[in-house]
């Protein structure tokens, strides 16, 4: 199958506009409001954060996906509308109220979401002001904008979208996704906002978003920790023309890879700018039981602090991905693990071999790292992306509400 | 009930003798191995990590200890002997055995603990000629020179110990404990050694070191990794002269409350010595449903490192607090969660108060620092202890190894 990169993120795909401002929420008048809207109703879906406290934009966006359809999608940085009570639910209520009747829709087609500091009220009339800014500035080619106004502590405006023949016609999956610290995502990620042009059946697009997201938001790790306010949303409004998929068929397996190709490449570009990350590290657990072991066993492998900081110092203690792997939940057998750094084997059936320094000290001084880890269980793999851990990310988590 | 503060650790009770000598396993000739003896026979209690990853020595010891019944303790310290496969039981075994022969007790009656890199071999020249040298500098104050030759990243030695009366006579429990990173306990902690004279039946033995470890290594962190060698052991002689507890009686509490003290003291100096600890974080959460959530919700905290930054830029950032609480499984009512930061009440039901901020920068800039999360469910209550993470966990970390 043929896949074509192309640009422009949530405009890429056919009849959606975007819009990036600065409504003042951020301080250097850095873009805080982005609008993403499709010109024909669509068919969505979402996934959220399963932390316990949930901010209002995502109880307010979930309740708003109920019925399977969006059109538009409000979002603000610098402040996450989480912790706020019923103020904040108000707030995000009015935000897709005042959104909808500028655009002329049903306040329920429009999405809401946040992301900033925790427990301070949204100054209403700012983001009044960027709402009525942002509709004003729909634009064919605003992903890019778009893109912008939803970063946070990120260094990097991350981007994708592909295009792919489905029945006849050119589909385009794009998306803009946000998100550099907090990430540990459960059932959702960041901020990750896809677009497409494909015709699907609301149903099938949330098996589409879930089956995806399960392969890359929700195997990527930066620092461990769980925001309140990651949601993942697409948007599918038709225009592309194809054959409406209602159905798990081969037209359906496409728009999957697809969105896969979309969702796993915004995934890693989280990861690249991971607060403080110098290296982009890659762990295959393979030959598990089930693929669910070898997920938590390579996220395991990347949330521990003592593995994250020695990949920073280049330091090739294996021994911390064994303490790593047994500290998770899963059933392996130790003396049968078989590890790889690079392709560098540095443990058989569970015991160091004679370190080869020099060959390892090469490979831990690249920047993207492939850790391999052999069960000689069954037949399952998995994949999962993760950062080290450096001064810098000490540094901007010291002195981030500051 | 009184407790009267004693020096000399694991020498303290009567009849126990104690070495630590340097036999060339860590650089610069620190001291790298200890010996504790008993005189007389005793009972014995241990717990051992769950990581699945388990340390020669812990595969050891567990055996040696079935019976309930041991004398003396073999440590060594710059080599964990973990990932050695059957060379590294057969260096285990070879420890116990020579340590038995020279003491003249049997195998079965030594217990073997190591602490280090992980993934070496033992160089079993160096560590039998260091087992010959604490024999024969076995001596009734000896307890110091052991605790300082079980130490790796360490800055401080840890001893603690206490006197209590019981049954007309005086018992005492002294102990020491080794542990500065990989720690994030589970049933278990870094290495702890415990003696002490009471007269004690091994199954109470085994309970009361049970209770304790759970109310104090067991609610302790640096840095949510849990190593393949944690074991806390505790010998008990008898030569208190008191009658043999056997049963839940009065006596029995009486001794709990005296391990406690010892177990409390020596994790917290483990949390004080965390790597690169600038802050000692003590986090209470209240009128949890279970003892059980309230220890999760805890730990929790104090295992993120969004909060463990924030608090080591003395940052008012509550929010990560509440993130952290959410994304355990623990269920609790968001919006009935208050927070204090000393005396500072940050948060009600569950919205965030206006902040004071010069009341927060001083309570932020203390070294100790209490943090009260009430839930407003039942009755239940749990402290963890735990630090923050700085530049030099970060610097001490990436060059372990090397």
């Amino acid at each position: 199958m043929k896949f074509r990169k192309v640009e422009g993120g949530v405009t890429a795909a056919k009849s959606f506009l975007a819009a990036g401002v600065a409504a003042g929420l951020k301080k250097n008048e850095k873009k805080d409001m982005a609008l993403i809207y499709s010109q024909l109703p669509a068919a969505a879906a979402g996934m959220f954060t399963k932390n316990r406290f949930q901010a209002a934009p995502v109880l307010v966006s979930r309740e708003h996906l109920a019925d399977g359809r969006a059109q538009a999608i409000i979002v603000n940085s610098g402040n996450a509308n989480a912790c706020t009570g019923e103020a904040g639910i108000k707030d995000a209520r009015r935000m897709a109220e005042l959104t909808g009747e500028l655009l002329q829709l049903q306040p329920q087609d429009v999405l809401v979401a946040s992301t900033g500091v925790i427990g301070q009220y949204l100054p209403m009339v700012k983001v009044e002001s960027g709402i009525r800014a942002a509709v004003e500035q729909l634009q064919a080619d605003g992903g890019l904008q778009a893109a912008e106004a939803i970063m946070t502590t990120d260094t990097t405006v991350k981007s994708a979208a592909y295009q792919v023949e489905i029945g006849g016609q050119t589909v385009t999956v794009g998306g803009i996704a946000k998100g550099s610290g907090m990430i540990h995502p459960n059932m959702a990620t960041m901020l990750a906002f896809i677009t497409t042009d494909c015709a699907i059946a609301p149903p099938l697009l949330q098996q589409a978003l879930k089956q995806t997201v399960d392969r890359s938001y929700n195997l990527i790790t930066v620092d461990g920790d769980t925001s309140t306010n990651d949601m993942v949303v697409v948007l599918a409004n038709g225009a592309a023309g194809n054959q409406l998929i209602s159905e798990e068929n081969d037209d359906y397996r496409r728009f999957l890879l697809a969105l896969q190709r979309v969702n796993t490449e915004l995934s890693q570009k989280i990861v690249r700018d991971g607060e403080g990350a110098t290296k982009f590290l890659e762990v295959t657990v393979q030959h598990a039981a089930t693929v669910e072991d070898a997920r938590i066993l390579a996220r395991g492998i990347l949330t521990s602090n003592l593995v994250k900081t020695a990949f920073f110092g280049e330091d090739a203690n294996w021994g911390r991905i064994v303490m790593a792997m047994g500290q998770t939940e899963v059933e392996f057998y130790p003396e049968r693990v078989d590890i790889f750094l690079g392709d560098l084997q540095v443990t058989q059936n569970g015991q160091g071999l004679p370190l080869a320094e020099e060959r390892a000290k090469a490979i831990l001084a690249r920047q993207d790292i492939q850790i391999t880890v052999d069960l000689h269980m069954g037949e399952a793999e998995a994949t999962a992306w993760g950062a080290d851990l450096s001064y810098d990310y000490v540094k901007i988590n010291a002195s981030y509400r500051s």
